[in-house]
């Protein structure tokens, strides 16, 4: 067993398994209920829309950061081609795309990480297939996210420009946020945390941006499945800080976030526009709706999350 | 010229090339405006979400209907893969996809059709390129998609199961829909028409879904292009009747709409849990919301809309 | 164990484990050897070319056969593009494909197919990986396969146009066809085992190609081993017969042959040419060459197979 | 124009267009003929086999050297998988591919560079398209190339380990290589050209193979062009000299080569084993043979080339 015994005893102390039902497969999505939709309803001041999604093309930062991930590459079938061969019928342009599915912003599908052989609620890790993917955890179950965002602006909070690569987020830096935002964070809502890293990938600086990276710790498990948060997103490649707080345990916030709280997150959510309009007028809630792509057994979920404030 | 002199006309008084800036590359998605926001919020009851995509995987309808439009191919990176080669530390499923751009429920990139050396607006139709795809009116201009929506239920509204294959709808058969929905279509609202026709492909018979199909005609353009509707969906895999009301004007449908209102459309969309609970409270207005996936350049955008009732 | 005591004395008898040492992972290949080159290259007459080859395209057999297996599409990354901008200067047209390892001509990597735990030679199952594919047994191991070919045309030694769907191919066949050919086989000798399945697919009959099939069977699988030959190749889809002789003892050909004879076998090839050729001088003796493109722990490899006679 | 009136002239000198006849799309493969053939049976000495091959996976040269020229990423479609469910049935490993077409040893088609308006032979450039790819001068047009392959080792005759990165090889380096390999070239023989550049790629330097490279130049296409040869192919990624000898003539080799010339050619074929056998025993000639994967349209073919002694 790779954790040390007080991250086995944390993981223990955090579980949300059998919470929603010894079959769920939607984790803390469960949380994210008519009253969040009703808050977030309710934070709709201008009706603007501010998109988090990065745009999905060769330019990803998937590139090479793991085995196999590649950036999306979409060719085209054909190029205003006219079926019929008449001059002036209709002309179509026709796309494929090859691409990781976590090539882009996206969400991780519960069963993307397992441990000890098991997945999210004990569903036991051989349920991973080449043929079906993830029987159980996988991409399509996670559903709709409509609820109220919070958008947890640490290096506004910290005063700096970006928070430093390998900077290992803490409890306090998420409270700074959270009195920064000026909200009280309640069981369902959704945590946008921005460490300033995608400005890197802004800049072109690709591997900047991919490692190393600020990131979510061991000190914030805790904090998280304390204030029952419905999702929580990062504006980082690796979601966690990198390189690991302990090489021994590394990819310990996947760990316990997935497999034992159950933690609907993603990844590659660009907050740079948002953080410009929060800053702008003080407000930093807003109605957040996300519908992640429905791959059958996907281990994540490409998806186009979108802040209306 | 395939188009005879009174499609031409039609196209002509339908346009709306200019109408939001020579440079627009959106079309009717700037009608989904703010008070269209507003009505949508306002159509919120229950706060029940309706997923309307389709699964994607190898059972999608895209099996052969177009010249290299696959289906979606999911293929696992790593199971259970421990990079440390700790036994217990973290264990990743990852995956890749190749797929047809409009392998399942999808919205249109403007550029989609083009015809007479012109997508939308004007753009010239060289702007769509094996190298960079659609450098205008792409997947990625698109944009969030949120107002009200509106069920048009033709089935209920003509008292039949399904519409027959092959049948032209007709501006009537959408006037008796937006009566049985009991709402007043406003410009920027977003008609869902549902046909019917994806109950064969819940019944397996993918090829029955795909030909023939029932759809919107040369006998509803108009009427689309009065109510200046802000998106206009359907649960058919060729949205427009098939085969053609006239060989020689092929697709007219899409030319018209794509090209000359800049409509925006999209298919596959899945009415039928929706249909379900509209005719069992009355209700067909909702808030819709579609957040099509920003591929850059893309000629169809991969989308999970989403009905809150 | 779903081979029955017969079957499995069978394999027994047949297996190749060891022959050629513990780590062995090429099998038959090593039949081909440098007096099969010898025999090849004496085998050449009029130094004409033939190849085996079918087209690599979206008309593939691979069409649904199997899960996953897709027909090769080829998509253009760029098209008379002109990266320096400079008119006149270098247009380039490039391009990308996707395709199942097996779509067209191929040979079976020797893990293709596992029972019991083990692959040929012993080799444990748990060599073929999500990340790395076959790590025993893979594509890249066969090796170059030049010697002697051999024409065993069975519709012509059975006086019909070509063998009946779900025709068992039996030994008494086989040297029905060897005596056509008036060749002694001799070890390492590569037999090109035609049914004239392929015409099916030259006439666009896809579906029939595929299934069902004649082909080798229980009664050939002795006969196969005593010969010691190099290759078998067929010109059908499945390799094996189908329906299967009996479904309790499904792929039974390719169990024996890659697992225990440790067989280099191929499917898809196209005899139609060469068998014509043949019966026009009599000679069904060539120079077999192949050189199967070298995949990393493919499962199949994708080849080129040429008769030069 | 992009070419200065003496590459013009030049072009015009050594062009072949109309020498096979009006539509022949296989250049200077016409001149490996049967005796070309001949000659290469005639070289076989031990009978040992030289892949040429660079392994077809994910360390392959193509990272980004050229936009959505991706490395080879191969997935399982099933791992030991039992479609029946019967414990101990046979159990399939399969798999899909997804790869530039020149990610590794390729063969260009005729058709990968157009200048000018045309193709090789005249083939006008619209033949290029993105539904069928290359209509004209396609990858499965190049056919069958086996006939004697000469080394020509440029190192050794030039006593350095490699040549320099940017080193542009003159006439004199290949005659040099001829006399090294003390062989007279005649009209279809194959000239492998080392310049060592490879060895970069075997240590990991992946980028220091991409660019910057030694490689053929305007010094040596009137040079290949007189002697005739059958194919030329290098152990580089770009097979011309990189960076150009001239930014205004960037590519002139390609340009000149495939469509004045008609000239075969490939890249990233690996001579460092054969180099080892040739200098170690003096000769450096062999029966050369390649069979160039048939994708139809393809404008470049995958290939393994087999070098037998």
């Amino acid at each position: 067993m790779a954790l040390s015994p007080e991250l086995q005893e944390l993981a223990a102390s955090v579980s949300n398994w059998g919470r929603w039902g010894d079959r769920d497969e939607r984790g803390t999505a469960n949380l994210i209920d008519d009253a969040a939709l009703r808050r977030g309803l309710g934070a709709v001041r201008s009706g603007r829309h501010v998109s988090m999604a990065i745009p999905l093309d060769q330019k990803s930062p998937q590139q090479g950061g793991a085995p196999g991930r590649i950036a999306p590459l979409r060719t085209m079938l054909s190029i205003n081609q006219t079926y019929t061969g008449l001059d002036g019928d209709a002309a179509f342009n026709d796309d494929t795309v090859v691409m990781a599915m976590s090539a882009g912003t996206h969400i991780d599908a519960l069963g993307h990480v397992t441990y000890g052989g098991f997945m999210y609620n004990g569903h036991p890790d051989s349920k991973a297939t080449a043929v079906d993917g993830l029987k159980r955890c996988g991409a399509e179950k996670i559903g709709t996210l409509m609820g109220r965002g919070v958008l947890l602006d640490l290096p506004a909070a910290l005063g700096v420009a970006r928070l430093e690569p390998g900077y290992a987020v803490t409890a306090a830096d998420l409270d700074a946020a959270v009195e920064l935002a000026k909200v009280e964070l309640v069981p369902g809502d959704v945590a946008c945390v921005r460490t300033g890293q995608m400005q890197l990938f802004h800049e072109g600086d690709t591997q900047g941006y991919n490692h190393d990276t600020p990131g979510l710790s061991t000190h914030t498990i805790r904090w998280v499945r304390d204030h029952d948060l419905g999702a929580v997103f990062t504006d980082t490649y690796v979601y966690e800080v990198w390189p690991p707080q302990d090489w021994a345990a590394m990819m310990v916030v996947h760990m316990i976030h997935l497999r034992d709280i159950g933690q609907i997150q993603g990844q590659n959510f660009d907050f740079e526009p948002l953080a410009a309009e929060c800053a702008a007028d003080g407000v930093y809630e807003f109605l957040f709706s996300a519908h992640p792509e429905p791959f059958t057994g996907g281990c994540s979920a490409p998806v186009n999350p979108v802040a209306t404030r």
